[in-house]
């Protein structure tokens, strides 16, 4: 078992990253019997969910041997979705495990498990900030046994092809603690009243099934009681516990991105001629932004580990200013590192011959999802000075 | 006369702006019928090829007058090509103007200026630097009356759609000056033996018609020596001829785009509220964006008009050293300035609801296209050292 | 009369640059007596206080025109002071010419101007905070015919060796209108009860005479009332017409530091040898930092005269947005040039064998006085989003 | 002996720490006899030389242990001098240690050891680049039993009372193998012939006794071969095994700076009013500058530690691409965090009240001492595109 991360490598040299151009030129779908067979194969060799317990068929990997796990996925758009760990089901899994009654679990997160569906996660709405998580217009009203939901989300990422919506909506919108005001459900993607608008273009790509990000609408759109998880309020608590470890996955993948940007560069920077026998390797700029970048990757790198560590001795309560500052620094040094291999690449940098401009486009987010940079930086330097008056 | 501005203004307000999020959503070509409605109104009112002289139908607008005119344009990506003062077509008309046969000029400039048709530039190669305008694949062999050329382009921008495309190719490889081995000509893209053999994808855009970047292949393409610009062995210095006032240009028109994106942020500082009745632009590091930005756009803006300035006071040769200067610096304000209004604007910044995520990945060429930075910045520094020797 | 400029640049070159060296070695006073020569020569030549009108003996620049002249004096850290030129006393010869009574203008403003004795500006207090001019500790305190004075200041530039400080004193702290809590006084130092405690240790250099800055102390300090400057209440509305041209002037002085930073850059690259005849200029990272440098100051120059134009046309009141930006852009423009210049110098940019240690240290403050970054950007900002709204 | 780490900490809060202002103020002289008193204590509690082994009297830390330690002395300019791990000194111990003669290390380690003499290191000359170790102009010629030593040293850390210094000067000129010209010598400072010319004035301050950077002259200075440090034309290599070492120990030291910098910025943040009870620490700007900085020396502080457990792991030579990292990563760090914690302190900042002046001038050198930034990065590259083409 100590080689599986060997298995791993071998699986997205060899099977992944082979699709990755088909997948950059045509599109997710194109590409999707093919991604299933490597789900497959993945499943066959004992590497499924690795993130999850043995009870659950995973491989029971801690967040420290699942970061050099997720490191490796991440050097392709395509990794993770083959290991079934890919965002927003790890988080939805991860979620429905802890808080899910017995029947929602048995419902949903088996087959969720299982790679037989997928899910989105309903949180983000148009008209309200996502930096305030206690200011929402989604209404869910009690009526007999069942929630009556109305309401409009979006950035509901892979809504499209979804099976099931994990929605956030406020019961009481009245609770002295705003905190307490929201709850979360479990909708049906074919309920009724329940809509994928239509998937948003962003940066330019409307996007299609898994990758896409949906506009969904609930109107009137009634569940029974029982499809809550947790209990009536606990949404915002909910979404914190799901958001942590969510924004750690995420840096994770972008480690593995950051990599895969430099090994880019520096092949071509080793393989361009700018005259005959002259290579962009030996000029100092790109030298430069080698040496920056893989400085960068390497405090980065260092940093998810030791949150991950923390994560593990501490659970993500305890490590909560640390995911904060890996969240906002690894997405600056992402987005650095890929500008400067874009750079590096001249205009083929612009183009889809690289992996390099599609995470230039949807990355760009990563400043931005699950909590913009703002957001974690006010709350890194609140709890500092708190620390240090106490 | 004095109020073309005004008139230029509401015809990008008025007529313009309104087609944006059709085209940004749609692409080009659904709004097409009503660009050559605008084209038609423009020339109407007497604001065609603003940058023309009175003889070719222009406005005779100096480069410090365009210069105003294009920063209006620039406000919207589609407002060029309404005063089909859009490039490559612009340079190439310049080119045209001023080195080409009367025939070659009656046969393609006369409908380029009339906005009858478009052209392209074919010089970038891919498998050859655009650092280096001395080393080329593409060969031009004379044979009889004709020139016989093979080679392959790409980032031929527009040619899509195009009538003719400009050509760089080399016609004497062997020329001990490197500066005087390359020619440039004329080639009809439906010639026999000329091909555009795809729209390459640009940033996830594949792209249509005017918008789009294609990639040729000229095999065996036979072309009368008379459709030759210039001189045989000028290629080298038509293209510096001819990218000097391109690069102006652009900057001209990223200052418009720059605007834009401040207003655009500015706007949305000031309607989203973070709570109910706290606004966005109560924030300090949002004021921090919007003051920066406005620094950094005021310099930007005055270094362009007074490197236009210096090109009617010294022709562009006597400007390089400041076109250089301006196209480094100009495109990093550009891009810095787009991060941050994207960044102002969370998860609406990576939609096409506003036209911050179209900049945001066509203009990241702005520092690659007519020149990469680096290039740029050598040059500068090599010319300021020699001043300091001299 | 139009080739004083010229006439300017040779007592810069030929009377106060070899004044230089001795100065950065062994401090102002050693020089102080050679400075004092070249004062007299400016005066000869006509050149004295060129920015005061031809009634008060001076040249009569116009802003744009003053613009030109301090950037040639800024090239050394001398240069202002052989001009009667320096800051504080333009700042108060400007004040007190406009605003002080004819009384206070014979006895102190006239030997100002003459250069006969110097003065320093009693502003900001160590316990209160520079970014809000409305919150002092010092009270002026009327009785009788007097004033009495008590409170504590730092940063009290030059005041060693000065003979009046303009005192910004609260005399109404309840005044409803924060704004007009307080007035402006002129405090002859020799007037019991006026202390210079120390001259503060401002990075690691305790100066003296003019090229310091005191912390000065008013015990029961009691002066004629017949020394306040305007009326009552007005110390704000005083102080806000002194700092704005204020900030331009050393906006206008930073430019001439940034000019000869890039001089003193580009002449240590050309000279310096990493290996026998390979020069430092010919490495691509200091061509980035010198064309960089180059672009930036370009840029920063034309913001400053552009204000200075607008300063002319609508008085400071009109630019106060201009000269806000101008103050943290150039002032960020000013730390980059010097550090890029010290680092392409080695261990020689550490040392005082350039000038620029002594700017590197003694502009950090650029940063901080007349008003911090901070204070300007959400200035500006406002006034941007104010105008938006409009 | 585990809580050794709270006894120093414990010494540097209650012992060193009250000398800091005084040493700010007055010269580290002053406040020498007192920080004599530490070092004894320091000895009686078995702290002393806390890298070395046991046999040497030291604690015999390894790398990774000292870093925690030299993270805890970083805090004050004072606190490696009293626990005698202050460079040049720890350089030239662990150099002598490993390549002296019994007899040198008799004559000279064990005094240096025992903290009874001081020495300096002469490698930098003013006439050669640093970045270039193998051009040199100090001659070391051979004549019997001695060498005469003939050069211009500079930056001669800590010359002023020392009692040697460890030369570095050529040998063989002509030999074929550039690496293999120079050696190393010990000179005794007393020695004819050995000046130290001058205490350089660096940052504006010329320093004094250990805090200083002489310049050094050898005039046929004459010194017996069995002065010679390892063997003859070994001096490059000797100097890249003493630079290692050097430069990750400058690394843990900044990282201590860095903490002491941030706490500083929240001690301020919490303390300084704005307006009465609005504090500064409710600044957006400020909390942007708190949580960046602490992100950046969260990264940078397991990038020192990482490096260390490298070099425990495969010495000095397997960690080169690390340590080279580390070195102009985290010095670029330092200089963020000291900036932004000046801008904080905004006068104050500038003043010798903290010592973050004293930082900001003398470790601008950071980025230049022990190999410039650009020397490092330029290392860093080709190891990376060396290792990517392997």
């Amino acid at each position: 078992m100590g080689d599986y991360l060997d298995k791993i490598f071998q699986i997205v040299e060899e099977d992944i990253l082979p699709l990755e151009q088909d997948f950059l030129m045509n599109g997710f779908v194109h590409v999707l019997s093919q991604l299933n067979e490597c789900r497959k194969k993945v499943k066959e060799q004992g590497l499924w969910t690795p993130y999850l317990s043995d009870e659950y068929g995973g491989m029971g990997l801690t967040p420290v041997k699942f970061a050099a796990v997720s490191e490796l996925l991440g050097k392709t758009p395509l990794g993770h979705y083959c290991f079934n760990s890919q965002a927003p089901d790890i988080g939805n899994i991860e979620l429905l495990k802890d808080h899910a009654s017995d029947q929602l679990k048995s419902e949903f997160l088996l087959p969720l498990i299982a790679g037989e569906i997928r899910s989105c996660f309903g949180m983000t709405e148009p008209q309200r900030p996502g930096s305030n998580p206690t200011w929402m217009d989604t209404l869910a009203v009690r009526d007999g046994d069942d929630y009556v939901i109305n309401g409009n989300k979006w950035f509901t990422s892979a809504a499209d092809g979804a099976s099931i919506c994990v929605v956030m909506a406020v019961t009481d919108p009245e609770a002295e603690n705003k905190y307490e005001r929201a709850s979360m459900f479990v909708v049906p993607v074919d309920n009724p009243g329940f809509e994928v608008v239509r998937n948003i273009p962003v940066m330019g790509d409307v996007g299609e099934d898994y990758m896409s990000h949906g506009e969904t609408r609930l109107t009137d759109c009634r569940i029974p009681t029982t499809n809550i998880i947790g209990k009536e309020g606990e949404g915002f608590i909910l979404a914190q516990e799901r958001l942590g470890p969510g924004r750690i996955h995420h840096c994770m993948r972008w480690i593995g991105i950051c990599e895969r940007a430099l090994a880019l560069m520096c092949a071509r920077a080793s393989s361009r001629e700018l005259s005959p026998n002259k290579f962009l390797a030996e000029e100092q700029t790109i030298q430069n932004w080698i040496s920056e970048s893989a400085a960068e990757i390497y405090g980065a790198r260092l940093m998810v580990l030791d949150c991950a560590k923390k994560i593990e001795a501490h659970q993500t309560k305890g490590a909560r200013k640390e995911i904060s500052m890996i969240k906002f620094h690894v997405a600056d040094v992402l987005m650095k590192v890929l500008d400067r291999a874009i750079q590096a690449h001249g205009a083929l940098g612009m183009t889809e011959h690289t992996p390099l401009s599609f995470w230039y486009r949807h990355e760009r987010g990563s400043r931005i999802y699950d909590g913009a940079d703002e957001v974690h930086k006010s709350f890194v330097a609140r709890s500092i000075l708190k620390d240090h008056l106490d």
